[in-house]
């Protein structure tokens, strides 16, 4: 069979896009309803996504009170009590979660992920993440940010006692025999005693070992530390690449280092996100984008544009081109990337500022056949192994990719009709760990 | 109306009994199996329990591996995702989950609660725990438990952050005007900015206002310093008197002090626990609980005797009756209370090695009658303001008293026969917590 995509959703209550609550027929409550989630979940699992992937933040996101007021990003439900009721509702989507090596405790975490293994039946997904949000540090009693490099140390090391703490129980450590009176033989039970660098964490865990022996391990970071990370450890990897080429070189990078580590290719799934609009014609999908991000209130779009250039433009004519920036200190790159979006799709600088406030990495906007023929040409290419796709909209962006490209996808044999495991694992393809301690 | 019971479940997927999962018909592997506990939850409900409330320990307990290997009380699920799975297949029971002001950061207790208050239309409670197991310290790389009355403090403290946290939000704060983009008003977020002895929490919270203003504060600890931050702070208090005269005298205590700082006795719920086996007889009743004990073996048995007691009684004739023992430094009190119940019911060293194996607390053992009466007389004499029920087995024993307790509690009018409100604090008779930052 031909490798097949990856789908999963990364999903906040009201769409990604800060403009979305306002977009015709969204839900501008949704960041409290849990109905209108439960309708999403269960119709991303009816369309055999992977994964319902919730995005997550350590604190109201820092943004001047002017944009601030205007989203919908600023609240929504914690991740781990949302996927656990979803849990609930679902069967067989995966349930991803973000919890951060910096600000929380191994224990709790090992916990919390083998309890939602347990409750989905094996559907479980930890997203490291390292926090770099310096507004979370001062939530968790932390005036100075810990430096990156120390981040991604502790990670390593945080990852090493979790994982350690599911291994605490034999697969087969909980005999119940009723008649003797044995519930688990102690000779299956292993005490972890971790004591290193950053932390210090004697188990065992009070929880069974999990469905999957490990719920599937997510990582996002792309730095150097981040990319290595993901060699070592991640069997799916969160990435924002701008174009195919530099998807590609990130899929050779990370799956050159997973090689040379020692570990199958196979094993890491690579999924960018994307951002897809879908139209019955191309035109009628620029059209749905331009008519969102028309919803970005032009004060917050046009503070996102002067943090990108570096440069206060909101004395500019809004409705003009965008004139010469002088250089200044705003990474030189994103700078480019500014200047060139404005060029190459003719956007006036209220439209390029509503661009940026919305969302302007990777996306897919046109017909259902050509979002997968883009699709299809990732996964070929090696740039992806699949997507963590993000509907502009929802709940109609969510139905339009579901009724109208999964369908076609399907057809094509770029992804599944019918799951193919019970786990999120088995139908991400991905091996069950052993357990170390018991063999 | 006269003052009715409020019931809450203190459960364990398999029963707090340790020899629970041995009983004829139990779910030995209910730990981790979430169709039973869906189950049990939605009986408790139909028969219109206040809660149900979920045991937790941060370690795996400390006792001989003689006693361990033979509980199934040594894994379960955690809390949280638990109770938010069952959030989502229940629609009017509350939902009691422990939280450690020890071992776990505001931000995210706060976080998670207000989480789960929003999936469940407004029934989250906390129990706040200072969490006295020296293992757990061992689990959050604490080499020294923190002394009693530092975590004590830091717990009161920890409470004001948490419910600062949770008034970050005016109730009418999220306007959502689609036309006007205005998504809240930021005339109505709170930075709380909190700096005191053991914490510091810049705040505001990333989740709106919970449903129920704060999700209902419960409390558990009967220590002098305990008594006194229920009084300051807890709308429910679980307790564990071993008789009716105990009961009242922590009542009239604990009423007294709240009265003292101004606060309505009404606005907490005294509700010791009470361990129910119900039978068509008293001798029905007293068999089934004999034959529940002894399905505690007596290795795990003698050992818990022998630490009640401070003496070594293994050598003991198991089927004799206990000879004199010499004193030792174990508590006076709770070894004369031992001493006491193997006089009282004339039980053989084995039989009462097994009572204290399994549970040795507060019992009403009887027929539906006779149970309603004791719980009658312990609402009329202010002994309690109903009780957190413990169930000897599941699902036999649960089922035994919605099936035929609580209808006699209902005819007598002493329990309800629909749940009165839509949340947990409403079903209770509390009032709902003004914002502190917006009234």
């Amino acid at each position: 069979m031909a490798r097949q995509l990856r789908l999963g959703a990364f999903m906040r209550p009201a769409s990604i896009h800060t403009g979305a609550w306002r977009y015709p027929g969204a839900w501008p409550d949704a960041n409290f309803n849990f109905a209108h989630l439960k309708h999403l979940a269960q119709r991303l699992e009816s369309a055999r996504f992977d994964a319902f992937f919730m995005a997550d933040h350590l604190a109201v996101l820092n943004m001047p009170v002017e944009a601030l007021k205007r989203s919908h990003t600023v609240t929504s439900f914690e991740p781990f009590t949302l996927l656990s009721a979803l849990s609930a509702v679902t069967e067989h989507i995966g349930l991803v979660a973000t919890a951060s090596t910096t600000f929380d405790a191994p224990y709790h975490v090992a916990r919390r992920f083998a309890s939602l293994d347990h409750l989905s039946g094996g559907r479980a997904g930890w997203n490291i993440v390292t926090t770099s949000n310096p507004d979370a540090a001062l939530n968790f009693g932390l005036d100075d940010h810990m430096g990156h490099d120390e981040r991604y140390r502790r990670a390593r090391e945080f990852y090493d006692v979790v994982t350690g703490l599911w291994d605490s129980w034999a697969d087969d450590a909980f005999i119940r025999d009723v008649e003797s009176g044995l519930y688990f033989d102690p000779d299956k039970l292993h005490v972890l005693g971790h004591k290193s660098e950053y932390l210090s964490v004697r188990g065992p865990l009070n929880i069974a070992r999990p469905v999957q022996g490990w719920p599937v391990i997510v990582q996002a970071g792309s730095s150097e530390p981040g990319r290595q990370l993901a060699a070592e450890t991640a069997e799916a990897v969160f990435t924002a690449p701008p174009h195919l080429a530099e998807g590609r070189r990130f899929y050779a990078d990370v799956k050159g280092r997973m090689a040379r580590l020692g570990r199958d290719r196979d094993h890491m799934k690579i999924l960018p996100a994307a951002f897809v609009v879908v139209g019955d014609s191309v035109e009628e999908a620029k059209a749905k984008r331009a008519r969102l991000d028309s919803l970005v209130h032009y004060d917050s779009a046009i503070a996102s544009l002067s943090i990108a250039l570096g440069h206060d433009v909101s004395g500019f004519d809004p409705d003009g081109r965008l004139p010469p920036i002088p250089e200044t200190n705003a990474s030189k790159s994103g700078r480019e990337r500014v200047l060139q979006l404005a060029e190459s799709e003719g956007l006036t600088v209220r439209q390029l500022a509503q661009r940026l406030g919305g969302y302007a990495g990777l996306a897919f906007v046109g017909t259902p056949a050509s979002i997968a023929d883009e699709m299809a040409e990732w996964l070929e290419s090696e740039g992806s192994d699949g997507f963590n796709v993000m509907f502009p909209y929802l709940p109609g962006g969510l139905d339009d990719f579901v009724d109208k490209v999964v369908p076609i996808l399907q057809e094509r044999g770029l992804f599944r009709r019918e799951y193919e495991g019970r786990t999120l694992r088995e139908n991400l393809g991905l091996p069950r760990p052993e357990n170390r301690f018991f063999r």
